[in-house]
């Protein structure tokens, strides 16, 4: 859905998200998370091999990612002029934690034993099971276990990774303020996004909307934001403009998404284009479309097990007659647009206002 | 099974457990938690219904337990001097959020709906869903969804009230470390209770109790008796000590609702002398058993699931007569002797150390 640059005279690198990501990591974070799994895992030992099991599971759970909320933090933080990378990097790794025990309880919720193709913690430990001779509903069980637990201990440590940060008080509960709004909406958001699965009938593209900014911009891309700001000693309007441009641009990267989830080319996004549709996803692809007169015709398709690929492409065929899919890339378009131009130039400084636009470009023109 | 008291002189007030616990919890607490949960349904609001009924949940799951964990906290820090009652009521409410989230989290796993004969918050929503007209299985799916958030939403609280606290940084630490603790030992405690209830064989009773140790002492007994102590200033000395007793007594406390849940009066307990023995729950009681020629003739009640009133009285009298009521007893006494015997008076202040000695007594010689 290429489009013209969000910003006149921007030369758009699509693709580069990873780059950018990759770049802006700073090696003080994987090696903060290193030496936490180290020594947990040394701790776990005086509590058998299982604990120790669930230790390592929980250090896969962590890594292969993005890294997108850590690169958040010390784009920020750096950004307003912060240069302690010893200090940012517990911040960085608390919203990186917050983020594995998301996925680790979302997949519970979703009864997902793999992520990606790849068993997550409640696959290992139902196979681990199965292994010691276990009948399967005992398997089951302690492969739920496993998973609820890592999810804690994975909670728990990016609430511990900000409590003992050497800051002067007002900073720390700012920070602690973040993390806590950062939890209270992200659970307000996947409560409704359970709800919303369930829905008889197709949503507004409103409802979608927020529930993708609470169920994840508000803790992926707002949070991160404004924590990496505040540490650095940002104005209060930069904090404030800051979690604005997050919560529009992670809702245009969630709408680029489900649309990648439907449109996008799965050897580039390693990702199903059926998975969604059979799933019955509820996207703004499906809550334009539902508003339209092509929904009798697009509905039987949606929430059907076993659709076939050749559904899946009539179904798509549909959803771009009926205009959902330029809808939808529309408002991503928009989010992004939106996004960008909160970023006054008084007041982000110079080099992290180019990254954020950057960002706000590959959030909607990106193939994975 | 009442027996001499532990200490010589000492006049027994069975039963007064409830009394002490009541009487030691300042009304600051129960503010503390009341104020809590008044402004989260309040921001609540802006999510919509179903998340102001999951803070509803929250709220009544927090209620109703006996608050030993704010009692200990508020123990030990009066005990050694402390008087500041708005210091140690965020404390006292971090122990008690974390019960509440992991008997939350405990009952996903164990997949009850409902606790103490009340609908849990997996079972509220369940019946929500239910009567929003849901399918079974979508109503489960968000039961659970509600649950592992919910308990998600307090261990946070539990972090956040300890992280917030107005104390010198040396404090802080100490407090967060024994929070670490209490997490790290009671996720392994409940992994190997889980992994433990589907032994083909009984455990030992070294394991039962290394179970019982982990999955509740810490957590419920260590933890918070040390946090008062810590903030209150004590003794790296006496805070061992208060560690080494949480645990004994904490052993005590749990081997005795071991034997009530076979043995007690379902009357004055509120608990059946059944499902145990139709569970096939791995107690010390039954690990005692598992070594006796006895065995067989217990074995095949074991996690019979239509177990009678008839065989469950049956199985009480072979667990009586090949001696593992009395060894279970004994076991518990002499963990709660022990614990008595680190109260060393030199160490633990006078009226800690009386009530710290009733309570132990209370461990052992109570009837619910």
């Amino acid at each position: 859905m290429p489009r013209g640059p969000l910003v006149r005279g921007w030369r758009c690198r699509c693709n580069s998200w990873r780059v950018f990501v990759l770049d802006t990591v700073a090696k003080g974070v994987e090696t903060e998370l290193t030496r936490f799994f180290a020594t947990a895992r040394l701790r776990a030992t005086d509590y058998g091999e299982h604990y120790v099991a669930l230790w390592d599971s929980l250090e896969q759970a962590s890594s292969g990612g993005k890294r997108v909320r850590p690169a958040l933090v010390l784009a920020a933080y750096a950004g307003f002029g912060g240069r302690d990378q010893a200090l940012v990097s517990p911040v960085a790794v608390s919203f990186e934690l917050l983020h594995t025990a998301f996925l680790i309880h979302d997949d519970v919720i979703d009864r997902d034993l793999a992520r990606r193709g790849v068993a997550n913690i409640a696959g290992r430990f139902n196979d681990r099971a199965l292994a010691h001779g276990a009948a399967t509903d005992q398997a089951g069980v302690w492969g739920t276990a496993a998973a609820i637990l890592a999810g804690d201990l994975a909670l728990s440590e990016a609430h511990r990774a900000l409590a003992k940060l050497p800051v002067d008080v007002r900073t720390r509960l700012r920070l602690l303020d973040l993390l806590d709004r950062a939890v209270f909406v992200s659970a307000a958001g996947e409560l409704a996004d359970v709800t919303n699965s369930s829905a008889k009938h197709p949503l507004t593209v409103a409802e979608v909307i927020a529930t993708l900014e609470n169920k994840t911009a508000v803790y992926s891309f707002e949070a991160p934001l404004q924590a990496g700001a505040v540490l650095a000693g940002a104005s209060a309007e930069a904090i404030r403009l800051l979690g604005h441009y997050g919560r529009l641009v992670g809702v245009a990267f969630q709408l680029t998404d489900d649309l990648l989830g439907v449109f996008g080319d799965p050897v580039k996004t390693g990702k199903s284009v059926t998975a969604d549709l059979r799933e019955g996803k509820q996207t703004a692809l499906i809550a334009h479309a539902g508003g339209t007169q092509s929904w009798s015709l697009i509905a039987p398709y949606l929430g059907k097990i076993d659709l076939s690929d050749e559904e899946a492409e009539r179904a798509r065929e549909h959803l771009r007659a009926c205009g959902a899919k330029a809808a939808a890339e529309g408002l991503a378009y928009d989010h992004s647009r939106l996004a960008v131009e909160t970023l006054n130039p008084a007041i982000i400084p110079r080099d992290l206002r180019a990254s954020l636009i950057e960002l706000a470009e590959t959030a909607v023109n990106r193939v994975r």
